[in-house]
């Protein structure tokens, strides 16, 4: 059983990380990747408040973007506190735990995105992911501190890995896309689209890549679908993708 | 539903009182009791660590005893990291979660026992309960601070109340695509990637086609985001839909 990664971006406090490291060793898990910490790495406010568990996970890894912190993985979700005008399925931390370990049995790699102590993700980053995790809370008292939400997605996660029968793939051979399969398609239709003026306005641009981009990963494209893709756009435009295509 | 009193004996420092006062609150609980409080009360830590929860909920209660604390209750639960030798029922916070809302439906008042940071409960106070808690954790690094212990137990209590789909719809304003919306996009692509000489050979045609549908249609769009992949195809392809773009 691989855990997923735990990703926090912009985290501000280190008593916030060091918090996040200990709930993840609580629960079994040790891939914690920071993207743009504020007060920098190592920092010693963190180390204190881990009670130990920086010093028994692998070294902490550090991005300076979130698309560079999700290279490799496949299957990604955004936690939220509240709810994003985005087209996304939508899952409880106990159900998000039960398809992380389901996609864990396909083999592959899995992460969790947090957002910063006040402001939370980006709409941007929050369209990277596959789907949302809610924690169904007191809706009139439901703001969780950063270290709080962790423990919570990461207990689920721990709680699951029991009794979670192996289930694979419903169809096909072949391997998921990884993150990068996926950028690297959406940026290439994104550029064609640019160019063949579809983003009617650059203020509408942003948020239709967003629309987009959210539409397309709920496919859940396999790395020979990916190449598929690229062979519609090729066809399409009339010009050669960058990759051979099919 | 009445939810159980969260009793902390012998706390010591204030951030942990705030932190429980705030977990609790999370999660719908609001009668919180404090034996014998090392820094009295009330506390200007816990006040700023409990983000308002404090004073949302009914004051504080102090105690100078567990006895009197528990004075009135029907059904206790202590919670305990390390196994006692005692003849007492076992819940994980799980189970004890659907226990106290069994004997809550029986009118029974319920409490659960926090021990102080760092001793936990003396074996006389877990001699006062009906039952033990104890938080399945992760054998190797199980110790939580006493506001994560008391997030997991509440959280699990509120869980076991909520009704909240494990996984709901994609979320977002617009209407899933019919059957009818899918299958004219579907076809649309398709002619145009015929046009555009996308399949190399009539042989392998019906089986790309089918492998593109199994794709297109796992993203389970909406009728929005039909219009938008029409747009797609118009831009690049130069030709408008039959549909009126986006």
């Amino acid at each position: 059983m691989t855990a997923p990664a735990i990703i926090l971006i912009d985290p501000q406090m280190g008593e916030n990380i060091g918090a996040a490291a200990r709930a993840m060793m609580n629960c079994g898990l040790s891939d914690l990747r920071l993207v743009r910490p504020r007060d920098g790495w190592p920092n010693p406010a963190a180390d204190a408040m881990s009670s130990g568990a920086l010093g028994k996970m692998p070294p902490v890894q550090i991005f300076d973007t979130t698309e560079e912190a999700l290279s490799g993985f496949h299957f990604v979700l955004a936690t939220t506190a509240r709810p994003r005008d985005m087209t996304k399925s939508v899952f409880t931390a106990r159900a998000a735990a039960t398809e992380l370990q389901k996609r864990d049995a396909d083999n592959q790699k899995t992460a969790i995105l947090f957002g910063a102590e006040r402001a939370g993700l980006s709409n941007d980053d929050v369209a990277l992911a596959h789907g949302v995790i809610t924690i169904p809370l007191n809706p009139d008292f439901s703001s969780l501190n950063l270290g709080q939400a962790v423990l919570l997605t990461c207990y689920e996660w721990y709680q699951a890995q029991d009794d979670t029968p192996p289930q694979s793939r419903p169809s096909g051979n072949s391997e998921p896309a990884t993150h990068e399969q996926m950028v690297e398609l959406l940026e290439r239709l994104e550029n064609e689209l640019e160019a063949h003026h579809f983003f009617r306005t650059d203020g509408q641009k942003p948020i239709m890549i967003r629309n987009l981009r959210n539409m397309l990963l709920r496919a859940d494209m396999t790395d020979q679908e990916t190449r598929t893709f690229h062979g519609i756009i090729s066809a399409l435009t009339g010009k050669k993708s960058p990759l051979s295509d099919k």
